[in-house]
């Protein structure tokens, strides 16, 4: 008798219906009817109310972690409020989250007022929320779905932004339960910027998180390509230290727009661990000028008017 | 009347005691002696029987993404293989493989046989499993807590690895579910080794992991600072590409082992790309030697003998 051998195609786990679509894996993949039902039955209202007042949403995303999400994000929202507009950051990563430090808020305080929760002030007036302003540093949070759902609930429904221009959210790494829970209480997202770094082996992965928001029908307003080259500053060479090639190819793979390369430049790191995003600290370095235009076709594609 | 303030120090989320301890956030905070009852009546003793047969098991974990955990734990197995010991490298990481393209294993497949889960084999024999071997790279998973404790399982119980000198193990970004379900079945892990970046931002989060570590009262094995110092491949002068200072700091800080620096090498982001590890294909560059005293101390730690 010969051995018995199947390839694997898939685990073997239990994904039956139990008809509670806000906590199911599978809400972006189902045409069940029922499916609309439950969840507009759901808490949703009170976070509509709230984001009715954001006049645009936008994700920093790329399923990999490191690549840059936060500086990203940071930077994005700092250049917005350069150019006058009322700005939100709301860093979506409960266990890791990078915002408070790289924004220069994280000996603020999040405060309960009747209004709701109000969130901190950082440079330029942006208004920044984060785990990191509740939980201290020097502690480690596990929280599993259905905890991860209901802060997401309680950051969209509860914080009280007013009435903003635009809302950076920054993104964990993963395609799962974070990823999955802003798209569902944000179905009117303008869209979503997804970062890579130019090897390979980060498309592979940040593919991933595009094809996540292409199955959720968000528009992916385009790939950044961060930490693309390195400029020696005593012989002035230029190198590629991440080798690859990258972040354009991802870009014309998945169909979406590509926005730009952030070069690799030691001040933008020291700048992140000093709390000031470097368009605002560098404006005509190379990164600074990347950042630029990288925000001018955000506001043109999400159809900024003032 | 003036407005009512608190400052808000914790989430409005439930988190009441089911009993269902292999699910629970709080495993690692609990003392319910229903605890170990629950824990013990569970499908733990095939994951026991299976682990048995392996020596000495290692998790390169760090809370932050993107820092080389995949890096470090591809080349961890290959030099111990290179070293003579039978090596399994399981890659933890559900959402983000990153294991099968960095081993050079990606167009292989898991075979399910009478005796279980077969591993497919990599370089100098290392037996790989990873998710990535099973969903195709084009396609984005979504799985929420149980179906990743499930998983888990399935990795850890099923998987015929047969006897082993070492299993590998890389973890994704994050200190909940992937983390402790790891701690939780693996009660016999020999230890954590936690990979960081030079810069602060880094640290914080990283420091997040090791703490979950200490606190699930496992050994950590040490620190590593990986993307260490650039030299400029013309002019030969070293650069901090990353500033910060971190690794050795954050050893300190948590009172455990430093194990050394790794530094950028452009060849080594190529080799990850091209799937072989740098201990294999550079074993005499500034990386690879870093490598292998790395290893010599975790085998010094593990008290390896052959």
């Amino acid at each position: 008798m010969t051995e018995e051998k199947t390839e694997i195609i898939a685990m073997n786990v239990d994904m039956t219906c139990d008809q509670n679509c806000l906590s199911c894996e599978r809400f972006f993949d189902c045409d069940n009817p029922v499916r609309e039902k439950v969840y507009d039955r759901s808490r949703m209202a009170r976070v509509r109310e709230r984001m009715a007042h954001i006049k645009h949403k936008i994700a920093v995303l790329a399923g990999k972690g490191g690549v840059g999400k936060s500086l990203c994000a940071s930077n994005i929202a700092a250049e917005l409020a350069q150019r006058g507009r009322s700005v939100g950051l709301l860093d979506n990563d409960y266990d890791g989250p990078c915002i408070p430090k790289m924004f220069g808020v994280r000996d603020k305080k999040l405060i309960m007022t009747k209004e709701g929760i109000r969130p901190v002030e950082g440079h330029l007036g942006v208004k920044v929320v984060s785990m990191g302003l509740i939980t201290p540093e020097e502690e480690s949070l596990t929280w599993f779905h259905e905890l991860r759902r209901n802060a997401t609930e309680e950051f969209f429904g509860h914080v009280n932004f007013g009435d903003l221009d635009y809302l950076i959210l920054d993104l964990p790494p993963g395609t799962s339960s974070d990823a999955i829970n802003m798209m569902l209480y944000l179905p009117d997202l303008d869209g979503v910027v997804a970062v890579t770094m130019p090897m390979m082996i980060s498309q592979i992965v940040v593919k991933k998180a595009i094809l996540l928001t292409q199955k959720a029908k968000l528009p992916v307003l385009g790939v950044i390509e961060n930490m693309s080259g390195f400029a020696c500053p005593k012989c002035g060479d230029e190198f590629d230290i991440l080798l690859g090639g990258g972040g354009e190819m991802l870009a014309k793979e998945t169909n979406v727009p590509f926005l730009g390369k952030i070069p690799i430049d030691p001040v933008l790191s020291k700048g992140s661990d000093e709390g000031k995003p470097f368009v605002m600290t560098h404006p005509d370095s190379a990164a600074g000028k990347a950042m630029k235009r990288i925000v001018d076709q955000l506001e043109k594609a999400v159809g900024w008017r003032s």
